[in-house]
């Protein structure tokens, strides 16, 4: 069984009536939803406003992939709670980190970068994401390549590590490419950022996004128990016999 | 289901007592018995002199993936074989190498160098396997290190590409060290090297190994079909429409 | 001092009017006039028809970066000249593929792919070139991005390993990205992929593209002599004085 | 001109009589001399116990290459010096991490690890440094392995991301194994990391390891200005024009 958590930051469906219209359930109810009905998958959500924004050491602790959509309000959540998810992950939870979650607090502690810089605007472009990585657990089942009709437009360059595996590199029609979906280990964890799903459309309803959201779920959960390691690590191993 | 084939070329055992001592039913044979009583693996063996070198289109076209053990008599594998293996990995069936396969044709070609220079001895040295990637699917129950009592020894530098994941370093009691569990993905398909595995040594009948054979079999087995290429693919995308 | 021969196989500039207009000095000309009047790198080229393919083993030997052009013929390329520029790339030469050598028959055995598979199609497309990794010395003097305004497509799937590094990505107007600009380490040499050049388009007379072939010339020379593996690798190291 | 700055916390050679004596002008003045002499380069030096640590924001602006020496004290760099030394990173600047610097904070805000797990203890064992790149910057001018004759053992697990580029392996003869000679790429900038270098042993006099810095420094040099990024990014991109 896979413990999902789904950690929203919830202020868009709250403040704007556009954003509502298209996810009234929230951006992590569509997610949860996405998941739903698949039987070794469980799903909680969680949403910033929670006490410790949702994120309790012993949620944490029990869940085994953490999906994570924000965009206005990185700085809300806690330092101790980005430090929290950011152990969790060096300790094999896995960690999906949806469009603009690029600029969140435990993906910037986990990868090293400041809010990365990207290009960016709103103007309704078509996106149509290539997999460069057939073969690759997150592709399985999408073909080469597939179109989200409209989204926001996000252009390299994208100030990332260079990913351990690269997915995806989108097209948009206004001329910028992106590399759109991207892995990394850090770690006994795995981490995964798909750009897919500017909050004004519909795109986590869109059957393709769902199948890379599942996709990726099932890629980034932790396959054994990690590795513990603690003082004993710093004795001496036991001498060589010849 | 995932369908196997283990090739050995079958010479040490059949030419020399103190291998055959060691691997009464050939190092194929320990090989299978390492994955063998696995519910949904199942086992085929082939040896070199066997017509088309034991590897028949349609064998590899049902095949998952190919583990490969050879040492004395690269050379007797056909181009035409070699090649087969090699298009059948770029089209999604796992590889396997083990030991001295890393001179081996299909290796070659799939990894394009030429057999792969390295340091060795035999001296009946220590070799301890540290496992530099926890997390990863192949090192899965295996713990920070294991020992093999006596191996060859390996010594970098091994001309090898940069791997794509590196699994496993060892340490040799003489003085070298040894990118000894290394992934590389190419077109579909998956491939780990393995260093265990002299012929004069019991090593495929070691807990740890069978260990990592089992893990590097299921890592490697396709997880969905392949996308497949065709012409079509010259041909123009649909426009885009705005 | 950078001693660079340029190889092209030189079939369409003869065949073709329409090529010739565009290359009247062939397409190692103006990759030759490319790398001209810079005062530390001397140039050499070579055609598909002279003796060996005009790749002789003692050219090879005092070439320390050797580009390559070809498109229609690479099986007029000898597997022996092919296996000798393979064995001097890993031996330490650099290695530029330009455009359709990606099918050819030395950059085949060093990246261990078939004639790699990709889309294509003739269509004047506008191709736009971002540069993704910054800082990077092939992207020195470049920008954020360039614009070839009319080159033949190339799309994904590009059937490649992973690049060592990733320095460029490419748009096409008709709807396709392409990984344009890829580096590997193999051995001790340097191999750079790019994909611009079509040869019935004036792309190596442009500005940007001439600076990318600089640049990679630079990038790719062997920066010291290379460490010499000889026999003397097999003998044991000197004991562990503790 | 490579403009070098080198950091150190100074803290084991003001406390400890056996590390002054083996360094009397401190690790920094070590560090400064190893790279003394070369016309190209300059070199300054700083200690933790400055105003804002030896590294204002001007200092830093006028730096190419940051080495940072630091085993004791890291939580007395103040968060602010830290995240200027990434900002600087991710813009250019190259850095040089030395022996415990894997758990200094900038090094853990660049690579998104904690203070990296690893194994270690002092037992004045051999550290054997193999090259595992031949062709590599870094590696330049050093063969195949050099002996460090005493060293602390570091070992592996060592919970840093992969690196884009491994240059070193070192062996101990202890038992253990480590990646002590890593590259990586964040933003425009170049990241070495490099083992050898306890503070009670006379390490940085050694010439392999004076060789090794002096390579770290030209490799991790930024080689042209940096592209800038502005607000123009988020703008619209030039029409395409057919």
């Amino acid at each position: 069984m896979i413990r999902v958590t789904v950690f929203n930051e919830y202020v868009h469906e709250r403040n704007e009536a556009k954003v509502r219209e298209v996810y009234p359930n929230g951006i992590h109810g569509a997610i949860a939803q996405a998941l739903g009905g698949i039987e070794d998958i469980t799903v909680k959500c969680v949403t910033m406003d929670m006490p410790e924004n949702g994120l309790p050491q012993q949620l944490l602790d029990e869940t085994d992939v953490l999906i994570w959509w924000a965009h206005l309000a990185h700085n809300q959540v806690s330092d101790e709670v980005a430090r929290r998810v950011q152990r969790r992950v060096l300790d094999g939870m896995g960690f999906v980190a949806l469009h603009s979650a690029h600029a969140s607090k435990p993906f910037s502690l986990l990868l090293g970068t400041r809010s990365p810089v990207l290009r960016w605007r709103e103007n309704d472009e078509q996106q149509r994401v290539w997999c460069v990585s057939p073969g690759h657990p997150i592709a399985a089942g999408l073909g080469e390549s597939f179109v989200i009709p409209k989204d926001e437009t996000y252009g390299e360059y994208f100030e990332i590590p260079t990913p351990d595996e690269l997915v995806f590199i989108s097209w948009f029609s206004g001329g910028n490419v992106f590399r759109s979906g991207c892995c990394w280990k850090r770690g006994a964890g795995k981490i995964f950022y798909f750009q897919g799903g500017h909050e004004t459309y519909p795109i986590y309803y869109q059957t393709e996004v769902k199948r890379v959201i599942q996709n990726a779920v099932r890629w980034a959960a932790p396959t054994y128990p990690a590795i513990v390691f603690n003082e004993a690590r710093c004795e001496q191993i036991p001498p060589v016999e010849q």
